[in-house]
């Protein structure tokens, strides 16, 4: 069965582009009206390569395809792998009406679509993220980077692709560690902006889990379409769009404590929106009825209710301080004021704060 | 005497931006109106820097002025070199809304402004251009980067300034070869698009290479008038914006041909034009009498009136058929069709091409 589910187009003017979801896509569906010119160079990395690259290759029949493999991990997401995009594109002689192809996971979409801002001062790209969490948050938004020694995604630019192709097939090959992590940011959406798809996501949790296409497909193109109206309310991040960092303040505290690598991305902002949820009913924001729904929806996902073994309030506290999204010192958060309803705030109690950093720090071994 | 002699409204839409030209700015203008933040990080080169960074730093009374002082050259336009105000900018924790200020010329201005383009998905400059070349060039259009191994400019963007301080008066700290090769690109506007400004020229040239401030301003607010007009018709250089690479397909061959840093690009550019205006007159576009005045002019810049020796036209062949502007093999050229007027070509008659490559030629040592 080849067949695109969901068709979703991202409104962003004379930058909007489609996102195709579906079933088997890779390898079947013809990309080329998306290709600029007559020159294609697919990015992926060395986990993704033996199981997409050719399928991704046939997307582009007639065309000049060539290929750039990276090593695979975040740790890659610096100058010098990029800096291999640059030669692979310069030793191929590709022109600046050439097309980049990003397959593979965030790390993947995240440089190879730098390098087609960067290439020749901007070159079309086109995403083929083949991991959920880089499915439901890369495929929308525009960013693109790498990192510095001194901070993450800390170089980069905002660049639009051409289109976005989702095949929901590739998820089959994620471990399940990455399912659940990629499941923590389709919750996300549910819990900021859309209490119906919270609901549906509830009686959907376990086909989720078990990869059913169909129910992929539409959590997929949900997600990608309450983050497309979000960014196109406010496409250069000045302010609405910091909702989408709900759980992401604790979360990269405990990123940062475990070491990047250790826990995943995903995982720890599952815990952070867990956190989140409990501090906005200690505020009264939210019932703890509806903080016990969100809890038990996130565990459901199989994603971790506790920070990791050793990491303490002050842990908490020390790390949330240089944040880089408190730009002014105050310590700034995304809190809920119902399920499907969040806010920006600078007002969370420092009482209710120490009490939820302790509620969710494991007793010292 | 510290006054704006001239004005410039940059017309780009939500990017529109004011050109301030005059004598004695450095030092004295108030630029914290075109700050976006608190934070502010000069970046120079170590020739530029014990002239005027004390000044460029009294341009903004009450911000946190940073600065980063890079190796002088078009040698370290890389990615190491890129990276030290990367470093520096995290180093001193500045935020998306720092600002940016390219204090040189155009490698100064190319790296700042590719590191505001990129640092955190895009920040604030400000353009304060030292040298005539980048006055008349840099100073409009937005194209920043750096060079790639295998290309110069491979890797860059596309980003305005909030404003550009041109002080004439910093144009008497520079050698007198970058003066003229500062003019090639000023007779470049006469040639391509204005001609009443290239009789202005024929009367002024003697003022110019004197130093002359109120004649040096009217020349630059001229060139970038010029240049502006051309960059709003065609912001992303898709077509017209090509008339600017009058001379640059035979000079850049110049250039590559004698190694970079031997000969200015100006110096090039200028024997470039001549080679460009002498095709032009062999196909019969011009008269003998236009080219000969064109040349007369550059001539009269003191730039030079040949190739470099042992530069044979069969090295301006195969180095012209590597020039990137040759998308698709053949070879386009700018030529011109009247003093003041430009075309872009692939018209021009092989024997023509000939005949003008031998004429430019020198003998053999």
């Amino acid at each position: 069965m080849h067949e695109i589910t969901r068709e979703l187009n991202v409104d962003l003017g004379d930058r909007s582009y489609p996102i195709l979801i579906g079933q088997g896509l890779l390898g079947t569906a013809d990309l080329t009206p998306w290709v600029v010119g007559s020159q294609v160079m697919i990015v992926t990395n060395d986990t993704v390569a033996p199981l997409y690259l050719e399928s991704a290759r046939a997307c582009f029949p007639g065309k000049q395809v060539d290929t750039v493999v990276l090593p695979d991990g975040e740790k890659f997401k610096d100058w010098q792998t990029l800096n291999l995009i640059f030669d692979a594109l310069l030793e191929k002689r590709h022109s600046r009406k050439t097309t980049l192809v990003a397959l593979g996971g965030g790390v993947v979409g995240d440089m190879a679509g730098f390098a087609a801002a960067c290439y020749q001062r901007g070159v079309a790209f086109i995403q083929v993220p083949t991991t959920l969490l880089s499915q439901v948050d890369s495929s929308v938004g525009g960013k693109t980077g790498i990192n510095h020694p001194l901070g993450k995604n800390m170089i980069g630019a905002f660049h639009q692709p051409e289109m976005v192709l989702i095949d929901t097939e590739s998820l089959q090959s994620l471990p399940a560690r990455e399912v659940s992590a990629g499941l923590a940011e389709v919750i996300k959406y549910g819990l900021i902006r859309a209490p119906d798809f919270l609901t549906w996501l509830e009686s959907s949790i376990a086909e989720l889990l078990d990869l059913d296409q169909q129910t992929l497909a539409e959590a997929i193109y949900r997600s990608c379409a309450c983050k497309a109206e979000v960014v196109a309310l406010d496409e250069r991040e000045s302010g609405l769009r910091a909702i989408l960092n709900l759980g992401h303040t604790f979360g990269h505290a405990i990123e940062t404590f475990a070491g990047y690598g250790t826990i995943l991305h995903g995982e720890a902002v599952g815990t952070g929106m867990m956190m989140a949820a409990d501090l906005s009913a200690r505020q009264g924001w939210i019932t703890e009825d509806d903080r016990d729904r969100a809890i038990r929806l996130i565990t459901g996902a199989r994603l971790p209710d506790r920070a990791p073994p050793g990491m303490t309030p002050e842990d908490f506290r020390s790390l949330m301080a240089v944040d880089k999204k408190n730009v002014d010192g105050s310590l700034r958060l995304v809190l809920l004021t119902a399920l499907g309803e969040a806010v920006i705030t600078e007002d969370a109690g420092a009482g209710h704060l120490q009490d939820t950093l302790q509620a969710y720090c494991q007793p010292a071994v």
